[in-house]
């Protein structure tokens, strides 16, 4: 029989979406095939895997990648998926997965040359955007630092689209720690600010984005606090060429994520 | 005695949160002292300022610009307010609009050095942050056409941040006549497109990114159609360094449009 809404283990599983919960049990939910996939990709990191029986037959090498290393596979009713998931169009998948991140030391020792350090990012949308972002820029290490919100919400798991899976992941309350094991590993540290003293493009020209580089951003509303920004080799902005007063977190991060990839290679 | 939600003007003002309305008046609304303030700036644009007596008070400055170019302005009540608003927080404030977008032959008769053209982006928060980004970038014009969102959308108009205030704003049933107008016009057209045959990075050491140039953006579940896509001088891709599979619509016109505003300068 099909677990339901009232079945132990799943209502077990509903509690991830709280972030208590997740803190105290070091698991959160992934749903959806794409994000199961990543997930699965992983040694260790699923821990049980849900699905509707339409699902598992669709997804059936999902369901038997997990069977092959001893994740258990549970069936479902429509109804328990649903509530597991927090999308209205999850495809009949969800899993449990452990969380993934390392220690700052640990993804430092791995001698990145391109980190994403988030400061202080509490839309869980503005958070995985930026994550997705940096992935594909080619940041080997992604830092949840202050008061950034869960690497692990629901809302910012999706918004990465698997690049959750695909980075080291790091969370660090103390943001001015980060800046200082950062230069500490040779990293050039760079803070994205709408009024910073130094140009993007001016950098690139010099070739002061080619160097090993970890970027710091603010949340939207509030930018970088200000001691942080200080701490940071220099303070760039993206040149506005036309009337708009700002660009937006996604955008901005775009923009300087690219700019080093570029420079870089 | 200030307005109510009941009075006749605050009625017939709010029935332009709907798109049927907007396009058999010509108008739409404004919310906040930020659109506001950019709605002002340009002659002939704002038919009514509706505010509380102390957001009236608080931006007496804007109140007076409205009343100086013989715009009505009329105090309403929080509720009249909240009515008219969409936002939680409009801080008191609201206009009533002309449509202002230009035809596509006079938008391009001003000789832009770049354009986006949003082909089929129907998600308007989307549609919004490219317009914001492409205004940053130094566009001159964007073209909302085919199937893409109504400009006017209050939840376009506010992820624009005031930006469409700034461009030339043109909106083209036909993708494909944009396409052929831009080329007719002098300018490099590129499709973005995450299968694109050239790589963003190698258009701009070959020097191709430095003309004149219209970007074509498509909607961030589906991508631009095939045709139009094709219609293009090249189909160009944001190189993926990491492992992530795409880039979110806003974070690839981002670095389409800072690439070619970097080459052109």
């Amino acid at each position: 029989m099909p677990f339901t809404p009232r079945t132990p283990r799943v209502v077990a599983a509903r509690r991830l979406q709280r972030r208590r919960e997740r803190e105290a049990t070091g698991r959160f939910l992934a749903e959806g095939p794409q994000a199961v996939r990543e997930a699965l990709s992983r040694p260790r990191t699923v821990v049980e895997l849900f699905g509707t029986p339409d699902a598992l037959d669709r997804y059936a090498d999902l369901a038997a990648t997990a069977a092959g290393a001893d994740v258990p596979v549970s069936e479902v009713t429509d109804e328990a998926l649903a509530a597991l998931a927090e999308t209205v169009a999850p495809q009949g998948l969800v899993a449990v997965c452990q969380h993934l991140d390392v220690p700052l030391a640990a993804a430092l020792a791995r001698h990145p040359r391109l980190v994403a350090v988030l400061a202080g990012i509490r839309d869980p949308g503005n958070a995985g955007t930026v994550l997705r972002t940096a992935d594909a820029a080619g940041a080997a290490a992604v830092v949840f630092a202050g008061e950034t919100v869960d690497p692990y919400n629901g809302k910012c798991v999706r918004a990465s689209a698997g690049s959750l899976f695909h980075v080291d992941v790091v969370r660090e309350r103390d943001p001015a720690a980060v800046v200082a094991a950062a230069r500490a590993a040779g990293l050039v540290v760079l803070a994205a600010s709408g009024y910073g003293e130094a140009d993007l493009d001016e950098l690139a020209d010099v070739g002061r984005l080619a160097a090993p580089t970890a970027w710091l951003f603010g949340s939207e509303a509030h930018g970088l606090p200000g001691e942080l920004a200080e701490a940071a080799d220099a303070r760039v902005r993206v040149p506005l060429h036309g009337r708009a007063e700002s660009l937006n977190l996604a955008a901005a991060a775009a923009v300087c994520l690219y700019a080093s990839a570029r420079a870089q290679r």
